[in-house]
């Protein structure tokens, strides 16, 4: 099996092939060969150095698409975007990359197909930012997606043109709407979404963080493990299940600010609840509460997909993960 | 003020055009300028030849959009669309008129807000093809647009770019989700819905017309005159009540094909309705079952829109507009 991630350079695509080297039949099948693409030359694994190509590509320019998908892969995982914050400031540039860069992705395997019979399995990192308030108390499955930034509105955009390009029979799609990851992994960073991170993983390691909003917030979160699994699952599972909608809220947890650090606290101690500094910060607190709080994510969890159910896990496998077990 | 319409030679376009013309303020302010574009140059109605600009221009084509909007139009209405039979039948020519020809000419508005300060109010015509089978009973205001059609797609894109674009403060947008318009005027069509209109249509004017389905069948309908009024009523509301969420599911008629042929019988008699011609198409029988049949249009009515509430009206409109009144 050929498999294909393009965004492999990003926290996810990295955490993916880690895990695609330590677990090799977590697929179901033997990978023979694999292409990770990035818009910087993804690091390339030990593991996987006589089968991987690693390449950098800019999936937006002219022709990029046609040549990622001119080696045929069987399993197209495609997390490349850029991110909200920049989608929002450059309109033009979250447009190209978000929407026409998949758009091209898209239209390439399509053609791929006309040549020659071609349905690879490809999946799409989506977001939870395709809804926009005023939400429900739980975000059901069936809720329409009306975002209020244009990165919600490229990913929503994405969501539709792969659910309409699986049915034509072109590819077999899965769009994978992911929760905010919880403990981001690496140093601290001025996303807005940066604090939910920063909380858990400076006090674990002995180091102060800033807390911009109250306790009271409540947010929706999977562990980078959760983001990777689903991916996983997505790529081996029968999708002969799904039906036509194929973009799917991930499962995740509904936890309070006030929860992370009560879970901090059982696991690290009230020292490292105490390296949390109280700055409220009222442009984080306006950008935060027009965040979905909780979903209904019942489709994708009678589907197989699996998350965390409270923060100590989520803490938990951030001290296995990335601090070799230990606090 | 300068109004487009684009897709004026089509059905709703000239009975657009006829109605600006008949009530010269309906809009709230006087149109000093009328710009009709169309793939073929629409008519020039008698009273708008003075003002009264007619294009024959294709959206989809390099350079069109940028033309059409040189002329700065304080309204525009963008009708223009290729249908949804043709739509699934050529992928490219779809995705190029609905969803490429659309997006150029919010580009176009954009960039032309660029040079110098620029916010039409933009009416896009879209359509309940947006929604997807499995439907609730009533289809409400929050149900997700899921489309089993490629039309139904490039319709559910196109409103998420107008919203955001909205959103942006690049133009002042509405979506008008239409209904089945009934009864169509003109000649028996081979779209699936033509029966609808046609077992009205033909038996007024004593010809015979064929019902490919069960008198249960259910649908959603408007007149040519409310979708019309539609249009009318989104040019000149006040769109700051209307918030973020931009497009809207237009108020209609849920009826039975048995209430149609009801309200045949009590307005042209049953020598009228003994003219339907029981013919079971099982293919249309199929395409029909995969439609929406019921909405609760909640918010569009709240915002001033209205529409027939019994098939009575829906004929009557029909004879005043079409038949000169009588029958």
């Amino acid at each position: 099996m050929h498999v294909m991630v393009i965004g492999a350079a990003g926290m996810i695509g990295r955490k993916l092939v880690e895990r695609l080297a330590a677990e090799p039949g977590s697929l179901g099948r033997e990978i023979a060969s694999l292409t990770l693409a990035d818009v910087v030359e993804p690091p390339l694994p030990p593991a996987f150095s006589s089968l991987a190509t690693t390449l950098a590509i800019d999936l937006s320019t002219e022709g990029s698409a046609e040549r990622l998908i001119s080696s045929r892969p069987d399993v197209i995982i495609h997390l490349a975007a850029i991110v909200s914050g920049e989608a929002e400031a450059d309109f033009d540039k979250g447009y190209l990359v978000n929407l026409d860069g998949t758009r091209a992705l898209f239209e390439a395997i399509r053609r791929e197909g006309e040549r020659e019979r071609y349905l690879p399995r490809v999946l799409f990192a989506s977001s939870i930012a395709v809804f926009g308030q005023p939400f429900p108390e739980k975000i059901g499955d069936e809720f329409f997606t009306t975002p209020l930034t244009s990165y919600g509105t490229q990913k929503a955009i994405c969501e539709l043109l792969l659910a309409d390009y699986t049915r034509r029979g072109f590819f077999d799609g899965i769009g994978i709407r992911l929760p905010t990851i919880c403990i981001r992994p690496g140093k601290p960073n001025k996303a807005a979404s940066g604090f939910f991170s920063n909380i858990l993983r400076e006090p674990l390691v002995g180091q102060e963080a800033i807390l911009p909003v109250d306790e009271k917030v409540r947010h929706w979160f999977a562990s980078p493990r959760s983001a990777v699994g689903f991916f996983i699952h997505a790529a081996r599972m029968d999708t002969g299940v799904i039906g036509p909608r194929r973009n799917l809220t991930m499962p995740g947890l509904s936890a309070l600010v006030g929860e992370e650090i009560e879970a901090l606290a059982r696991i690290a101690g009230q020292k490292a609840v105490s390296l949390i500094r109280r700055e409220p910060d009222p442009v984080i607190q306006t950008i935060v509460s027009g965040w979905a709080t909780d979903f209904d994510a019942r489709r994708a969890r009678e589907l197989g997909f699996t998350a965390e159910s409270n923060f100590d896990e989520i803490i938990r496998i951030h001290i296995e993960d990335e601090l070799g077990g230990r606090v």
